[in-house]
């Protein structure tokens, strides 16, 4: 396929790109994948048409769901888990850590696994080769309650939309499995939609977090390839606080980062007014 | 017209929001002038099809141009120039700030205002009948060229992008005018492009103004109709910190903000990792 894609948010806003190429395109059991060739983003992964992920803008995304959680940490993480993310950005963030002794990847399509590796081969990198990666093709809905307790020092939520596949990921159930096997000192981190575009599904994912986990913090950073100029993600525990940066980790992660830094950290979780007002109350 | 507004950026990607009506279309001296009435957006502001701002979205582009160099000036603003912003925007958020005494609009386009005035009246608000207003219809090119010298505690420019009627406002003649109308402790700040839609534009402009000013500081935010996720500002001066933030004067504006806090504020000028180091060189 040569031309535009264009992907309507909601009937009053769309955003679109030229393609110069469909270089995958495959129907899995659980959705249609397909990487795409264009010029203003490189390389484009769509799931069900919706967008995921760009070689141009992936960085941005990846450094933000990996990096605040881990770097304020109370203990540095050893053992990480990570829903979704069959691109590999995210593994690839989380093995920057030294830290880190294994990471597990539990992504349900693994075709979406296999046409990254082939066609966003920047995205996993060298994560892919790893052997602190254990690797599962699997639902991560069974994976965490079938996990065991206080097992994990972060758990990452790397998923598409709340529709389709995605949809169990911001349920209840799903939330209290990935408290329930996280250490005392852990952390929980996912994508939470924009604020903007997607305010209805921002503002319920954090009315359910708040009724598990003791501390949510959103934060907020762009994703240009979400047309929306804002993007959130949310940050839970049991204990802790997000803005306790271990400075010596963060020193060593902003040298190979190319958008995260302290003060990009701390940024992030100052809230707008008009947010921070809804969120009250 | 009903149906949809498309901008197309750079011939790889383009944003597009649906219209209901056209609510003012007319030919100035110098422009197309539109205002469009849309569902994700409101009312919309067009300029030669260029989309310049919305009833929806237009608090995070004018407070960030406005409230950042306002709350570090070592002393509060009494005399504030305004090049451009004739949608009014600007001139109600300086005008938050009990200090001004006086407040001068330049505007080349007498349409504009009128139109902005009858159909976009959120955005001027009270501005247009403050008795603190000088309002100006004329060249700002040749307003800053016949200003006295030292005059000004801050100059803004809110300037469409640097073609047509907006050219001559990102070259280096007007910026060293605008600097020589600063008083010592003055700051100049402007609207500076996406440092990512628009990157030649956002380095070129930020190497002209430290060929002029002493200090030169880029900061960064949301604005969700300009569909690339982040746009810029850029704060110059001949001395002084735009991060040494009057708390007081702070805690007012932060009361009516909708975007704006200190927060916000710091967090604006930490830079992405990937342009602090284009811009170091």
């Amino acid at each position: 396929m040569a031309g535009w894609y264009e992907e309507e948010f909601n009937q009053k806003f769309r955003v679109a790109f030229r393609v110069e190429r469909t270089l995958f395109s495959g129907q899995s059991e659980y959705q249609r994948v397909e990487i795409l060739q264009s010029p203003q983003w490189g390389r484009v992964l769509v799931l069900d048409g919706m967008l995921m992920t760009s070689e141009v803008d992936e960085f941005f995304y990846h450094e933000m769901l990996v990096h605040p959680a881990m770097i304020s940490l109370p203990q540095a993480a050893q053992n990480v888990l990570v829903i979704g993310g069959g691109d590999g950005g995210t593994i690839r963030e989380v093995l920057k850590h030294s830290s880190v002794q294994k990471v597990t990847l539990v992504e349900i399509d693994g075709m979406v696994i296999d046409a990254c590796k082939e066609h966003l081969p920047a995205l996993g990198s060298s994560a892919w080769k790893d052997p602190r990666l254990d690797l599962q093709v699997g639902d991560g809905v069974a994976f965490v309650a079938n996990a065991k307790a206080e097992h994990y020092d972060l758990v990452l939520l790397d998923g598409t939309d709340p529709v389709g596949p995605g949809e169990g990921l911001f349920g209840r159930e799903f939330f209290a499995n990935c408290k329930r096997i996280l250490k005392a000192h852990g952390a929980f981190a996912m994508q939470s939609e924009s604020p903007l575009l997607f305010e209805k599904v921002f503002f319920e994912t954090q009315s359910v977090l708040s009724e598990i986990f003791e501390r949510v913090q959103p934060y907020l950073g762009p994703v240009p390839l979400y047309g929306s100029g804002t993007w959130s993600w949310t940050w839970c525990a049991k204990q802790g606080d997000p803005l306790a940066i271990v400075d010596e980790r963060a020193a060593a992660i902003e040298k190979g980062a190319r958008y995260y830094n302290r003060g990009i950290h701390r940024g992030a979780f100052s809230i707008p007014n008009f947010i921070a007002e809804r969120l009250k109350r």
